[in-house]
């Protein structure tokens, strides 16, 4: 009982040996990520198209909840990049931008996501994230970066602008480029050359001046921080709001409230497919993250319960105001880096966005819009990574293909097409590649009881018997071409009288290869010729006995392939 | 050249050989299905929505086309049950039944349908269809002729009725019970007991009283034709129409006409996943029939050249009146039987059709639909197989799973959605096998180079070293399981220094392992843990050498496991 409860609370586990050490180590973490994930929450409610506090409320029920579900030590989980660009284009198909209905679908997205994390961990589901492959991945991450980078320019040049599609979103901006506001041109672009400074040099400047790595750490974390404040200060200063800055506002001064997401069959049929989408590809983002960060300390992350713990999370979002979270990559490397031990690191962190919610929200009415697209566009640069096209080019043609179409469909025709064509693409080239398995005739290796590829060695034959070494399980994408290589040899030598098929490395056979060896078997029959097979595994066997095959089998099953060549070489070509 | 234009028209080779014997075994092949044909046409018409004569139509340039196109020497190409479904599903949700845009619908239908299947032959895309697992074709054919059949039931009984699915056809024929036409019901239940009766005796009956075989096959097949003969003479004599009893009514006496499908874009937007998923398949049923007559005759057929043929017919369809076409099981059966030797007996055909177009169409005027809602019942009772279910589940669960979800949807959801979902649950669940690949952890069997899995076998193991030999290829779907894998075995074992991954039975590794392989690698990096390689496939090293991984592997790679074991073990636990 104790042993069950423990499999779904890991808290329990690592809760008992909690002591002195763990907890000031854990502070420090909190203390730093708190700092990092102010700006971050708020930028990325923006990009959601949410207001600021839908981040912050996101950052903390849900961190609590992971904390208790999760597999991680370090995990830091939160609303992130990738999933608030499809959340917005997932609502922005139900609901109108600022209306309450928007915010309610983000609410039922984040709950139908949960649900959906809890189920797939309850029922072992996790290999569903196995369709998709690194390529897939990786090209539809760089994909959403270009999306997201390209979708707050708006905000830095102070437009209007919408579309969520690369061709889209430039068109739109293009067309409303003459309203251009020069003074939020003038910040956006001044803080996103700071902080692309503060990320590529300030780190080893501070090194350079002999400040302990933790501080320059630490300092260099909080540039985004420094650039809220920096800008903030000058609109307030100078007023730059009345010029036409939009700044974030009014921003309540409160704790998560306690939120209903929506029922409406009609809302969930909609949000549903975006819904799986978001939990996948979340759970794979986060599995990579946590596992990369558990190896580092030998540690360990049970992927199911890891569906769980973002699912719970997912749900907490879903009832305090946010909106679907996932564990982020950047925040959980730094949460780690920072010396994070346990997940009670993320619990504390969820008491300082708390008491920032409360008491820190006055001090962004003033925080321009700019700067926190700003922070997006640098933090999503960062994902950018097109080498994928050269590494995959190099590696694999098929893999290739896999990244480009998902780079150019994300692009072209938005993240849900674009994720959607990538699955798509590698399954099918997967199972091309599977449907023309390696298929060896083989004879013997004279004076021995081996058996060799004949167009590779020098071996006997005998012109009344063929064996085909088939080098793959048999299932139903290559079933077909088993049916017309049989057909095709058979057709080519009159004097073939018997066929024996080499199973030695079949290591399954479903029930579409069950009925292709029917058939097979059905029309050597009609042609006088025999079928066997040799060197059957186990397992295989114990199948194949649970149909009628074995019976209808117009010949045998030897165990070896020497005592098939020692029954049928040479019984052949004259009879 | 020559050899080139051979392999697009197999027509040139046995064209060439074509003597006075083919000629007269091919003649009497073609009188026998002509006979067959006739009812079947106008049958498959009525069951598409489409008037009469489109049945007709669509068998006439189609077999001309196939007969210099396609491969198979018995293959009869036309209209069949499952496709005319498919057709009246696909064209009802873009038109209203009896208006000219439905028969503008079913020329453009048969034109996508065709385009693909050239297109998928000039690239050699037959692997496509690979995607259609057996049981989900099982499945689907038998879910198609149960509502085939219910969907006849309405003119059997002489009401209106409508509905995609079984549920919606048998809520819409309950409702119009009390509107039965007790004449045509009369009709329609003689004839169909007429059929079953003739389909299960009449060859016994015959055969019995001497009657040569082949005349005793010809009369049984002309069974529908004496019910046509039969119910249009009563209602002709007794002025049965009048009394209610829908008849086929005037069909315009002429050869097949030249139409055009319709090209606007929002049309082939709407048509296009049908016509795919016609094409796919009326191919693999069509592949399967063309296979096994060919097997009987030590022939053999070429599925890309079969997709090119029959895409040739259905493009012929398109463009003389016709609709969506493949090769039919049961004619074509009866052209084997009946000793059709060439495509030349499919051309005879044709012009026996053509001049029933042209000069007995007068003679169906009377013909109840209720006889040819029989024909359709007789005919498609025989593709109902609920024994797959049995099958399946005594063979395999995952099989038995997709065949049951494919019937299910099939018969609840209409033809589409029980289709596209047997097609995905085939694919999710053969991912799903093989995303577990099987793995042993081995040892040395003492005194030798051998390698045997620790649990099965007594073999020296070593503390400080884990070998674990992977029974599979790499791939996306498994990728995560090797990297959840290796990190769970390394962290149980603290005195773990060296892992070997036996490579012997890995025939290829995808970019997505590739990475997963690198990602193993840095983990037992970070851990102080050595990363091995043994047994791998040239192919394999040549596709590994392409990237960084083995410059950055924190190990070796040894050709024999061998020489793993000799360098490796003895060296761990103590390090």
């Amino acid at each position: 009982m104790l042993d069950h409860l423990r499999r779904y609370l890991p808290v329990l586990d690592w809760g008992r040996q909690y002591n002195r050490h763990a907890l000031s180590n854990d502070l420090i973490a909190a203390v730093i990520v708190t700092i990092m994930l102010i700006p971050q929450s708020l930028a990325y409610a923006l990009l959601a198209g949410l207001p600021p506090e839908a981040g912050i409320y996101a950052s903390i029920a849900p961190i609590l909840l992971y904390a208790v579900f999760g597999t991680s030590r370090a995990l830091a989980v939160g609303p992130v990049a990738v999933v608030s660009l499809l959340t917005a284009s997932a609502i922005g198909q139900v609901a109108e931008q600022g209306t309450a209905g928007y915010a309610v679908a983000a609410l039922t997205l984040a709950m139908l996501s949960g649900g959906i994390l809890v189920l797939m961990g309850l029922l072992r589901l996790g290999f569903l994230a196995n369709v998709l492959s690194h390529p897939v991945i990786a090209g539809f991450i760089t994909a959403s970066g270009i999306l997201i980078a390209a979708s707050q320019l708006k905000h830095i040049l102070g437009v209007e602008a919408h579309g969520h599609t690369l061709p889209e979103i430039v068109m739109s901006l293009l067309s409303h480029l003459d309203q251009t506001n020069w003074i939020t041109l003038v910040i956006g672009v001044a803080a996103t050359g700071f902080l692309f400074a503060v990320r590529r040099y300030l780190k080893r400047a501070l090194l350079a001046i002999a400040l302990p790595p933790l501080l320059a750490d630490i300092l260099t974390k909080a540039g985004p921080v420094l650039a809220v404040v920096g800008t903030t200060v000058a609109v307030w200063g100078l007023n730059l709001d009345d010029a036409g800055v939009r700044i974030v506002g009014e921003v309540p001064q409160s704790l998560p409230p306690l939120t209903l997401p929506s029922f409406a069959p009609d809302l969930i049929a909609a949000l549903i497919v975006p819904a799986l989408l978001i939990s996948i590809i979340g759970f794979v983002e986060s599995v990579s993250v946590a596992q990369t960060l558990a190896a580092k300390k030998r540690q360990r992350i049970d992927p199911d319960q890891e569906l769980i713990g973002l699912g719970a999370a997912n749900l907490g979002a879903a009832f305090t105001g946010g909106y679907p979270v996932t564990g982020g990559f950047a925040r959980s490397v730094v949460n780690f880096d920072a010396g994070a031990e346990t997940p009670a690191a993320g619990a504390f962190t969820a008491v300082g966005l708390a008491v920032a919610a409360v008491a820190l929200t006055p001090l962004v009415f003033y925080l321009p819009n700019a700067t926190l697209a700003a922070t997006i566009i640098v933090a999503v640069l960062s994902l950018v990574d097109l080498t994928i096209l050269q590494k995959t080019w190099a590696y694999s043609r098929a893999d290739f293909a896999a990244v480009a179409v998902t780079i150019l469909l994300t692009l072209g025709l938005g993240v849900e097409i674009g994720v959607a064509s990538g699955v798509l693409i590698s399954v099918l080239l997967h199972l091309y590649k599977t449907s023309r398995p390696h298929v060896a005739e083989v004879g013997r290796v004279p004076g021995t009881e081996h058996f060799r590829n004949i167009h590779r060695h020098d071996v006997e034959t005998d012109p009344g018997l063929v064996t085909l070494r088939i080098d793959e399980s048999l299932y139903f994408a290559n079933a077909r071409f088993l049916e017309d290589l049989v057909q095709k040899r058979v057709t080519e030598g009159c004097a073939i009288r018997n066929v024996v098929l080499m199973f030695s490395a079949v290591n399954a056979v479903d029930y579409s290869a069950l009925e292709s060896l029917e058939a097979v078997n059905h029309r050597l029959k009609d042609m006088g010729v025999g079928l066997h097979l040799s060197e059957v595994k186990g397992p295989v066997m114990d199948r194949l006995k649970r149909s009628h095959f074995l019976d209808e089998l117009n010949g045998r099953v030897f165990l070896s392939q020497h005592d098939a060549w020692a029954a049928l070489a040479g019984s052949g070509g004259g009879a």
